[in-house]
């Protein structure tokens, strides 16, 4: 009854036997092996585009600070969601990164973004007889720490504002193979089809072992980008630690098999907590739920090894169930006949 | 009719006089000279209390963010409000200055910090499935952008708050004289008596040159502070340029004087705006009022070479009117009569 | 014949085996599972202390870089070799961690850093016309980029001059291992006991898959550090993805076992490169040879495919050869066969 | 007898007329006032071309490194002499703007840069096994701090070398009137002509009460450099504080007419020392002499009043003489009656 993160189950059979496959040979360092070498191409299949750049990074928070560096200048700001990962559970890892950049938080029903907001907080600040006007990226998640989900529009029509600007925008794509997956479209139909410059590929919550991805379509520096992995300490010599994962992430749908896995969970969990009366946050539009849990349930379910967090964004019931790609029916039906117990 | 801000007129004769007259002579560079070693005990004087130290710097974004910089670490926080000048009208100084910290955005009426919301944002934190602790700082500003002033019973509530939290507490004190003309309590009483450590000195906007001051009230590691001004490169070496001014703004009270008038002018505008009808936002703790003017009186305002700025905080005819030590009963005369004929 | 680096070969069968181990099951994420946890205990019965603090982190670099800036303040010194790994091939990551601190390159026979030096630069700062104090910390890498190894008493003789004016001591231990298998002394002897006060403690190029660790020996604001690696994006949410190979890697001395045989392979290469008349740049401490190859032979030896740095610190004609876990007696005999041919 | 500093002595009377005419009026705030905007102009004319940028700006320390930051990513490299200013006498005020640069100190006769030296460097970088090839800049002093002056020609080939590898050239013109003053070029023959493409442009040594210029030729962003200064708090509201100053500089050759007398006399003092046997470490090329004197000499001038600092760069018997727009043949007659008589 692990429910408390996606990243507090194991790690898929099939990355850990390339992970093997590939620590077993020898390869010359700082990516020059096959492993590495053979990825952008993967990429570029997936993502339907040759225009596109990828570098394997081993962290989440790295892979948006660090992008989000190489978008903007040093006194940049980000517009993003006040209850996005990057504001709220990243520190200020995009300030470091940037050197004194700002993260400017928004608000937005559901935890997305709304075209109309940008435009009158930028239009304020060019009115404005405060704040000059800054150089600006938009950072948005897909999925969002609401487990919500942005429809290919909605992110098209925030990639229409931020092109009218000159802003560039990036994803934070921890959970983007459950976004995919509760879509059912192309990877590249909310990326750069709908105006995204920049992907943090998230692995490993959704099977990998330890590693994520940046993807850049279109024109970046690639030396740039690369000074700065190397700065931050992010440069693996062993490159094919963090490729052969990806590889492996990526090979006969993985990623979407995991994926699908375990947004079904999720759906039959809210379903299933939905029928004996438990209220949910929403409908769950990926991996995660949020649910109104009473006390006495709670208490049971921990002394029974349930492992979750409350969530007080949405009151001091709220708790956060994540289901992966280990989660069974099984667990499920065990959570729920906790629950009922004590609800009953 | 320069209503623009307080730092668009002219210096005090005062002022001129002992820059003139530090000028003229030979001073050992660097702080050697005997206007800056002198300064510290005018304003151990004027705050009533040895345990002090005082810099000179040359402008009040400098002094702001100097001087948060010391005051946490490169990934601390700031607590201020959303409207305050450093959050504002700054762009990332403090960023830079910290070295990646972050400022938090708080709402409170008028312009104010409430001690409550500082409760709730940290023990959010403290509780949270979210953002770990981090290092807090708190900054207020006296008098802040709306042009409001702290009450002292109100500033040692939030010193409570700091010191029940390990939090130090920062002044923005830009317009600190205006405050204090409105209040007419001690310096002591508003700064270290309730709890400030560190008082950003403003003496520009009320008649200096281009020179405010940094104070802190307590230990403070000089060296340290000394080293930041180094690297940022605000150390003069002819130090006295800065410190003449500073001399000469507390002699016989110079500061007090100043910001006496510039609230007694602001109070008169206010009065008499009011008595033709022109809605105000508050009345004015200081020298700025912020009023809605009809759009022709803007108009024939601006043709007769009056200057103020917008303030699209309050709404589109809203408008900031600042008074300094150089406004005369006849600037106001002037005004008035321009607005009441479009009025008419 | 692989000896470009000792990042280029395979990983050990032993720290792969735990890492699969620790893979299969599922943990509490950020540290809160078995591996993480008992690290720490495994790092004090080596060090022969528990005054000790160790974090897993993934890269050298990063090792190094935040560990500095956790040792000094933003416009903090390190005092290190020019020719050191920190200085000469890590970009400027120190300067970034610490938010625009400063390496200052000094001189030193066979890549070592000279007390006498150190104090001599110290005292001219002290005495001088020019630059104030800064606080310093010093820096030295064990074995160094010369594969020269620092004998407990010189690390000692280093330790004494930092504590004398209270300057902290750390040292790149990227190649701990081969240093400590070479002197055959224990890991106190040339770390806390010699008055270092951090080490950065490599695996990943003696059989790890990608881990390195950090160690502070004495008191250290543990969650200052834990702040920073979040910051710089180096907090795996799977702990255990780094804390599982560091585990195998103390386990039954696989360690030590691998860097003795490295050192063997290299003493061996050395040896009969100087047989046959090959000029070494010295007797090899560890397992890195530098070796004065004639052009003939190393277009044979790449044509057969060996793998090599051209090493121009040394001359035209140097070469660092680096031999590893998995360098075989057979590797060197073809090697030298190669070159032997040649030389004829 | 104050030889200590060119920034020890009193402020031109000049300077401090148009600083006073200015404070005595109103002008908007931020530049926007006649002293600001007609600076352009006059430095076009200075400096034979319209392809320029003037930035007032308090110190010479912020002049620096600001412009460095904005000619570098953040992770660049200065190329500068090891005992330039920038290196040893400014912190790491560079490191801290440009967020995390680096300074390479380079060695060179007479504190002047080689290009045959920054060939090298360069070149082993790209050659190399080591350092990855990074994005540099140059800086050069002129004056340099051994009082030096490079020619008009050894500025344009470091130019060409410049231009060569696509790097950016800095110049400290901390005392780039003294040098001009000995050289009897134009501005524009050891500026732009020759390959510089922004310059330190210093006024408080020479006269002014407290403010430099930065002086950009070529294509610049002005919004980035200006974000640059706001974040740096090194935007005056007063502006007209800074361009009063510079105008009246410029106005009638002042700036020339003080370099000459401050020259001259250096010569002078140095004529008089080598004449009765004191050693100098060269002869003067600018204001700055610097001599070697008997202890016992020492003593007597420093009771006398003498101020003068101890240069131990150039020995332990060795001092930095500085003579001023101030210094006067009578000031000279006295320091020579002194330092015979204990010579006698």
């Amino acid at each position: 009854m692990i429910f408390v993160s996606d990243n507090a189950v194991g790690v898929a059979p099939e990355i850990l036997a390339a992970m093997t496959e590939a620590a077993e040979g020898s390869h010359l360092p700082y990516g020059n092996d096959v492993w590495t070498q053979g990825l952008e191409e993967r990429f570029k299949q997936v993502f339907e585009t040759d225009d596109l750049h990828v570098m394997p990074i081993a962290t989440g928070t790295a892979a948006n600070a660090l992008t989000l560096s190489a978008m903007m200048p040093a006194y940049g700001r980000v517009l993003c969601h006040e209850v996005s990962h990057i504001y709220f559970e990243e520190i200020s890892a995009v300030e470091f990164f940037s050197g004194g950049g700002r993260l400017v938080p928004m608000p937005g029903e559901n935890g997305k973004l709304d075209p109309a907001d940008l435009r009158r907080h930028v239009e304020r600040g060019r009115r404005g007889n405060l704040d000059p006007e800054q150089p600006f990226v938009v950072s948005i998640s897909q999925m969002n720490e609401m487990g919500i989900v942005y429809q290919p529009e909605e992110i098209a029509r925030i990639g229409d504002f931020c092109r009218e600007f000159g802003y560039p925008l990036h994803m934070d794509g921890a959970r983007f193979a459950n976004a995919l997956a509760g879509l059912g479209c192309a990877p590249a139909d909310i990326t750069w089809r709908a105006g995204v410059d920049a992907l943090s590929f998230g692995a490993t919550k959704n099977g990998g072992y330890s590693s994520d991805a940046i993807v850049f379509f279109g024109p970046v520096s690639r030396k740039d980008v690369e000074l700065r992995f190397k700065r931050s300490g992010h440069i693996f010599s062993k490159a094919y630690a963090l490729s052969s994962q990806l590889t492996a992430y990526l090979e006969d749908d993985l990623w979407l098999r995991n994926a699908r896995h375990a947004n079904a969970m999720a759906a039959m969990l809210a379903d299933r907590l939905e029928n004996i009366g438990i209220r949910l946050e929403s409908r769950p539009d990926g991996n995660e739920v949020f649910a109104h849990i009473p006390d006495d349930a709670v208490t049971r379910l921990r002394d029974a090894g349930g492992r979750f967090y409350p969530w007080h964004l949405f009151g001091d019931d709220a708790y956060r169930l994540v289901t992966s790609w280990t989660t069974s029916p099984a667990d499920i039906d065990r959570f729920l006949s906790i629950v009922s117990a004590s609800a009953a």
